[in-house]
């Protein structure tokens, strides 16, 4: 199967900020996410393993909402049912959700699909399936996700060299390693901890965001 | 909005079967189901809090399949985007999922939506946003579900008396009180514990089943 070359494909490039509750904790994910945008996030997912479906899809509306007034892309985590239901721009699904293979057959051809990977095989496989863009991680230690498996920046490199569809590194990614993510030639450097639960959102996504040309 | 009138509504009869990891424990989810189909459940629900999506997509394929085979309907509970994948015959969602109306219009017409309630008003919203069935409760004491509002069967009744669609009795039905459950005139009993929980699935099933004429 031919990769996707997906005509916002383009827009899969800079700081991609996730929003997660278990990091986040307390804090008002909408006002996050306009900070972060502000700060110069080109891409902002939602991830809630917390709140029940109703919620979260009142969340994820507001955030799409948010995201396509400011020119940022917007990915729901996990749910696709929520993707479809607000018309996201996009669903990122992890190697333990729906398969990307099915995920390209319940959802609209426009809609961006996001794998994690964690190695050239499954990198191979998500693009194969109809990925739009694969992540590559956990890259350095992190307290955000538990029970992740770890990968390097070699890994991402060589998932960036083997591979057509946008990359992005992700795991532990803060201000002092983001510049070797970036050398990688990874296309996206993806965000938790360093932005959720940074005191100053907008300046710290400022400090991440500025490292992309 | 005039109540959907489904063409396989007529099968919208009899003992409802919810499987429910939490309270079968271990146990093998598609050799219960068969055991429960063999015993005369009319309907299947599968109800996972537990596994990760990837894996209930597995599990919920292969309990769609044995279903359609020995003419008994599969409803998947909350997750839309696993119905969509494995073609459910229904889904089943909660005060808490995504609404209904949400739900109906992201999966085709002729999926069937069931939806969770507790009283007269939110019985006719979801007959209204387009419900083909409403189950109601919790009219027993349970211990398979936490953090449920308690209902009677005289509620039960009168939502049977003011709405079109089919009607489900649901919480901590067992033999000794199933009549009263079948005497308001509801279609469908729903039970959880009493089946799953049964040292003999079919032998509990059929007890229970037998009740329905």
């Amino acid at each position: 199967m031919t990769p996707r070359s997906h005509p916002q494909a383009e827009r899969l490039h800079g700081l991609y900020v996730i929003l997660d509750p278990g990091v986040a904790g307390e804090r008002d994910l909408i006002y996050m996410a306009r900070e972060a945008i502000a700060g110069g996030a080109h891409l902002i997912q939602y991830r809630d393993k917390i709140r029940e479906k109703g919620e979260q899809y009142a969340i994820a509306g507001a955030l799409q909402a948010l995201c396509r007034e400011n020119g940022a892309l917007f990915f729901m985590n996990d749910h696709v049912d929520i993707a479809l239901a607000i018309e996201a721009d996009g669903v990122h699904v992890g190697q333990r959700d729906l398969p990307v293979a099915v995920v390209r057959r319940i959802v609209p051809e426009a809609m961006l699909v996001g794998a994690s990977t964690n190695n050239l095989e499954e990198a191979r496989l998500a693009q194969a399936d109809g990925a739009d863009y694969v992540s590559v991680g956990r890259l350095f230690p992190t307290g955000s996700k538990e029970d992740t498996r770890s990968a390097t920046l070699e890994m991402l490199h060589a998932v960036k060299a083997a591979i057509a569809v946008p990359v992005c590194g992700i795991g532990g990614i803060n201000e002092s390693n983001i510049a070797g993510v970036i050398d990688t030639g990874a296309d996206m450097a993806a965000v938790i901890s360093a932005v959720v639960g940074a005191e100053d959102v907008r300046e710290a996504t400022r400090r991440l965001a500025g490292r992309f040309s």
